[in-house]
């Protein structure tokens, strides 16, 4: 599974405040840090900015230098801003490179399908229009066929497009973990070119014990076909069981990644 | 999930001593500790005698008689010998009843099956012909149906048989576990009221840290559809998981049984 490392994200409170301080040295820690931790990408969210546009521009430039300089992984860049997203593939020298998101919202899949088709980018893509998460499996697909057919006209392939099936709180409605794993076996069916990824914290909303509900949940998701996953690269125990999904879904082997990490001590019961 | 403890099992070292022994105490505690744990069905194997086979239907019947005076839970009956089987179920007070279990050998499917048929009781059946596990989900899907066609004629129904997909180690061939469950996937749709059962602790014959292997590949069967699970329930983590399966696939309303669990202190994370 490829990992994006979430952590380097404004709306986590710690990460906000040292982006708002200039603080280079806890964002360097965390870049450094998720990299070492087996994280293939490294998501970089300089937040909306407190200020003006332009504002948000010249934070995330200087963001995306900082890491860029420390790190050798690609970077996933996260925005909702198309202008901001601009910015920082302007400022980004990697040749690989993953956009981080749209949906089935035309305007933004057009300007920012143009900016992948340009770079030859990545692009997340949930599948969801206006109004929030659907509560259906066919609901989503009607998304990612809008979101397909449109990102064609700008010329963006379908292996450039990563489809995040989206998954709403199981604590809300207990079919939604199914629905997302329905919905992850469907896009690779429909869509065999095209790869799946998601943030796995959503499931758990509102839960007690949410590690092991995460966790649990990323087995399942891999087990239906999760190419990737935007998650903390930090939590070992998560780590541990990312190794033992790619060891069970064939993706390792002979097994030497899982035995590999057991003789350097990185698998935590 | 439905929970089948499989401790009180004579191929267990301290198992077979304590049954060697009579050792009815510890028996007894392992009926109850299961019991308590969660077990839905507590499993009886008293291995194959040390003696002649008088004496292996002498000691199933003092040991189904130990174990059903002191838990309110069915038993599921574990042996290759027909006539051990038919000794514990003379024996068996209860109503409901499983057999552990039948491959597709024709002989023991008309003998085992017919002692089913007489008590209504379910049966474990091992897609596999003579001759070891079969490496191929084509393979075992065969095995399945001659044990399908088998039993129908001795009048076991559908809905009595639990099939076990089977699982070859992860460490020998990195497929293995992915054919396990599409297995599980092909027989929950050709079989739709037939019931899937499995032993989790093959799948990591050969590798260090088990424990996470055994635990993820409980996951991803639950998330195919498996039915059923041989397994320690004294263990708490792999039990917490089981709470988080059921509640993942729609198994558990309201997620009340994971927040009773979380209540009760029960989840290990």
């Amino acid at each position: 599974m490829l990992i994006i490392g979430e952590k380097i994200n404004a709306s986590i409170k710690s990460v906000g405040q040292a982006i708002s301080d200039k603080n280079e040295e806890f964002l360097i820690n965390l870049a450094q840090d998720q990299a070492e931790a087996g994280a293939d990408l490294i998501d970089v969210n300089a937040g909306v900015g407190q200020d003006a546009r332009e504002s948000a521009t010249t934070i995330i430039e200087w963001l995306i230098d900082l890491v860029q300089d420390v790190v050798e992984q690609p970077l996933c860049i996260d925005s909702d801003d198309p202008a901001v997203l601009k910015a920082a593939l302007g400022r980004y020298r990697g040749e690989t490179v993953m956009i981080n998101s749209v949906d089935a919202e035309p305007d933004r899949l057009q300007s920012v399908g143009r900016l992948a088709a340009e770079r030859q980018a990545s692009l997340v893509a949930l599948v969801m229009k206006e109004g929030g998460i659907p509560r259906t499996v066919d609901e989503r697909l009607q998304a990612a066929e809008i979101i397909v057919e449109h990102l064609a006209r700008v010329g963006v392939r379908e292996d450039q497009i990563y489809f995040d099936p989206l998954v709403l709180p199981i604590s809300v409605d207990t079919t939604q973990a199914l629905v997302t794993l329905r919905t992850i076996e469907e896009i690779k069916s429909l869509y065999p070119s095209a790869k799946t990824v998601m943030g796995l914290s959503n499931i758990s909303y509102g839960l007690p014990n949410r590690g092991i509900v995460n966790r649990s949940f990323m087995l399942m998701a891999a087990s239906a076909g999760l190419d990737a996953a935007i998650l903390n690269p930090l939590d070992k125990k998560l780590m541990s069981l990312v190794r033992v999904a790619d060891m069970l879904t064939n993706k390792d082997p002979l097994c030497k990644g899982f035995i590999r990490a057991h003789r350097k001590g990185l698998l935590e019961d």
